[in-house]
């Protein structure tokens, strides 16, 4: 296991830890709804730049580790990079922060919460529609309800001009792909400066033939 | 908005809740890599039985609400379903208790916590790999931390015999499809009898074609 944290150093230092040593990181499954969807998947992932990111495929999904302004500009190029096919395509993303590690996080309960600047995307030039949920992990300790942020992070979006509705259990973004995972992805960030373990859940959908024109 | 409840009723009479007045409920995601991903999904979706459930599509997910015992046969027949044609096919799947309603909860933070009977699923006959997520939703006043539960449902997976590992941020499961959405589902259950609102997330692979024979 690389990248374990001293408990005593983190609690006390909190601004030596990178990104990924506080596990800032996500997972993403990328879904090609068409018979050519290896060469796709492949050319879209070849085709994105990774610099200054940990990659790695599995048969399940892509983790991808590194800084939130280069995980969210990699996520855009590679989901609008699959798009570009013409093809239906839809993504299952994972965010999270604040709990680094596989099998038990390695950094301890109560550490300081690291917040990052907000990440900003240019446009993808592709129509996304997105089912979206946050989840701020929080703690016996906790001095607030994990509500509250997901109350803020829905006014934000609206702001955004990125809220187009709420369904059982998400919230319905549609936009610019850059647009829905900046609005996603910044939420998530602010939480991240209260509450140390947050992770958000994003199903993104592009050229969908069920899309209804509006 | 349906289904509205009285929170003074709520906290004093728990029984008379329905499983959907509750918030149980699943949203999930269905891709087929496939040209003919159309009639795949919509037959699968006819083929499987919806009796006792609310079942929506829309053009990014479908919503189901029921019991967790036919939630969970639903999914594993619609995913199977999908599967029988040989396709490489992935769901995205969302659990959810405790939380009714769309763009707030409709029950009050602190409300007793509402378990259920575990499912039980007949096999699929259909190899499934999955990445799951489990997250209890504390507020501040909870008495336990979010990450105990979590290693105690890992420790139930190896015990099913469905436990495949762990990779940043999720659990890999690994077998018969009804194995990985039971131990996934009576996870998310046993939290349930401690934690009000409490989801998790399944990212669930069959016939890829990178899988590695093991």
């Amino acid at each position: 296991m690389t990248n374990q944290i001293d408990p005593a150093s983190t609690l006390s230092g909190v601004s030596t830890i990178t990104p990924q040593q506080y596990g800032v990181g996500a997972r993403f499954t990328l879904a090609v709804y068409d018979s050519r969807y290896a060469e796709i998947i492949v050319g879209a992932l070849e085709r994105a730049d990774a610099s200054g990111l940990t990659v790695d495929t599995d048969d399940i999904s892509t983790f991808i580790g590194g800084t939130e302004q280069r995980i969210l500009e990699y996520l855009r190029d590679v989901i609008a990079f699959a798009a570009d096919s013409g093809a239906h395509v839809s993504a299952s993303i994972l965010l999270s922060r604040g709990c680094p590690g596989e099998l038990q996080c390695e950094l301890p309960q109560g550490v300081a919460a690291l917040g990052a600047e907000p990440v900003s995307l240019k446009p993808a030039t592709v129509r996304a529609r997105a089912h979206w949920s946050l989840y701020p992990l929080l703690d016996g300790g906790a001095t607030i309800d994990h509500m509250s942020p997901i109350y803020e992070a829905i006014e934000q979006a609206r702001a955004d001009g990125i809220y187009s509705g709420s369904d059982h259990f998400a919230t319905r973004l549609d936009g610019d792909l850059a647009g829905v995972l900046t609005t996603a992805a910044n939420a998530w960030i602010a939480v991240g400066h209260k509450v140390q373990h947050v992770t958000t859940h994003l199903s993104v959908s592009m050229n969908s033939p069920s899309l209804m024109s509006d």
